[in-house]
């Protein structure tokens, strides 16, 4: 029997790595999880992941053939190849295809954590079939995935799809990267926690939050608190969705997307979020658009293989286009 | 001799429709131009535009072979080769590719005349070389098309590229679209006159504009007035420019384009909209974006065949892509 043809998909987390391999249809063989320590050079993680891993695939006695590596990681560039100074990180600039290459001579293709799973989504979860969305990853912050025709947008260098920093309100809420108002401090875990504050600053009902600290409140703390009925909880909620949907409308009038998926830890919200964000959605878009965008909640977060996946999906996809080329090539 | 291979480009505008053959390096045959008479069936406009070009290409005596034709018209759709409803237009619907091809059965391709703009400017304008950019046009109201990958943006029904109905301004200006704040009522020949007016009741300086009439005045009035030094017209130009670079930080932000193409009227007066338009957009670039980005004006638009060679480039632009996917895949 010929061996089954896997991609090692890793995901670089600034917490913890994790590892696997995961054939074309998405089903997962292995899965190991290490420590990041980002501290530490970029070289010993990849040591200590390929110690795991080599042992593991030999295990396997050929019923794998590895075809190639993918790469989800902050900062990572599609063109270069490279980690580029991520943040959090004591890396530099981190050649990482060459890292990988030293221990198997296979394709590689990296990218950052928000274009990783809109392709990730495509071939594995809730965008399988479509060739046109939006993947927005409500983390700390709010990082995005463009896909247009099937393939991500990755820019003039690379850096294409960085919504969480358009200007959404000028003069707004200062953010981390030096300007104001962008879309992440007010759609974010970190930017309903603002919204919080500014409800419980400027509204008089009584609230479970009016007893936590800026520092102390999460946004799981303020999900609990909207399920137990808070009304400041549930506002601020509708406040963020009503902010993402007329963000994501300007969205909709350059990219006129099949549909807009969220994924990440707000998203795990659901309805909370979804509602509020697809009813200013449809609300403030031009009336062609009216009604051909969906707002959905990723598929792919809730496989406990997610982010495996996600860095898999991306080799993955560059295979299925070589041979898609070919076949279409041959005809 | 071998024939040359030309593609038929047919403008349709709302007063006139312009049509001539062109090579694939730009080079334009034969140009006619004939009323549009969009109150008339459209079935007569290609009646009167053929008869006028089947004489004309007869007498060509085999030195031209005619490989597909390319129509620019307002709201004509790429994917359905359609015209649908045009605005100012008696139409309706409009199957424009069945109408030709009644006449010559070649290849047809459509497309609105902000994104026929766009592939005629990468093909024979200024953004040839460049596979990543946004045509941005400036007329009445604010018209867009953008490239991807040498591809322009559909979207999922044809209508991506709308960049004029972006929300600039939470209840802002009333747009004809019937919301308010789209970033056309700011920029375009419609929005300057707009902020002139604003101008004139907020400030106490001078004016020529001051004793013209809101419905006489036009943008070449107030181009003609800033090329006086009036400072009204002057302030307006450049808070023009600063509402669109602010715009565009967040297109840059979507898809980090190697350029921004300003097409159309407005755009003809030169710095006086480009200067203000770049420093904005610096301004308000995420820092990774800084520098990357240039402001252009259309050298498309300054051709005195423009019109013809954009809507013969979306003909041309299809043909090429068969001819280089035969090329690459036979390697």
């Amino acid at each position: 029997m010929n061996p089954t043809q896997v991609v090692l998909g890793i995901d670089i987390g600034g917490t913890n790595t994790v590892f696997g391999l995961v054939d074309e249809k998405g089903n997962c063989y292995s899965k190991n999880q290490i420590p990041t320590e980002g501290q530490m050079p970029p070289e010993l993680l990849l040591k200590r992941l390929f110690s795991i891993f080599n042992v593991e695939y030999k295990s396997f006695n050929g019923t794998y053939e590895l075809v190639g590596v993918g790469v989800g990681a902050p900062s990572a560039n599609y063109f270069t190849g490279t980690i580029d100074k991520p943040s959090n990180f004591n890396w530099g600039y981190v050649d990482i295809v060459k890292l990988i290459n030293q221990y198997y001579s296979v394709p590689v293709a990296v990218s950052n954590d928000a274009n990783v799973a809109a392709i990730g989504e495509m071939k594995f979860g809730a965008a399988i079939g479509l060739s046109n969305f939006i993947e927005i990853t409500l983390g700390t912050g709010l990082g995005s995935g463009i896909v247009v025709d099937g393939n991500v947008v990755y820019g003039s260098h690379g850096f294409a799809g960085e919504l969480g920093h358009i200007i959404f309100r000028e003069e707004g809420r200062q953010c981390s990267c030096g300007r104001k108002g962008c879309l992440e401090t007010y759609v974010s875990a970190n930017g309903i926690k603002r919204t919080v504050f500014e409800l419980l600053a400027n509204h008089n009902d009584e609230s479970e939050l009016r007893d936590i600290t800026f520092n102390n409140l999460t946004s799981k703390l303020i999900y609990k608190a909207a399920t137990n009925g808070d009304t400041i909880a549930k506002l601020a909620f509708e406040i963020t969705g009503k902010h993402l949907g007329l963000a994501l409308s300007n969205s909709v009038a350059h990219l006129e997307p099949e549909a807009i998926i969220l994924f990440g830890g707000l998203a795990l919200a659901g309805e909370l979020i979804l509602t509020p964000t697809r009813e200013s959605l449809e609300a403030n878009l031009l009336s062609l658009y009216k009604g051909n965008t969906k707002v959905l909640q990723s598929s792919l977060m809730k496989s406990e293989n997610g982010a495996i996946l996600g860095a898999a999906a991306i080799m993955w996809n560059e295979l299925m286009k070589k041979i898609q080329f070919l076949s279409v090539a041959a005809k």
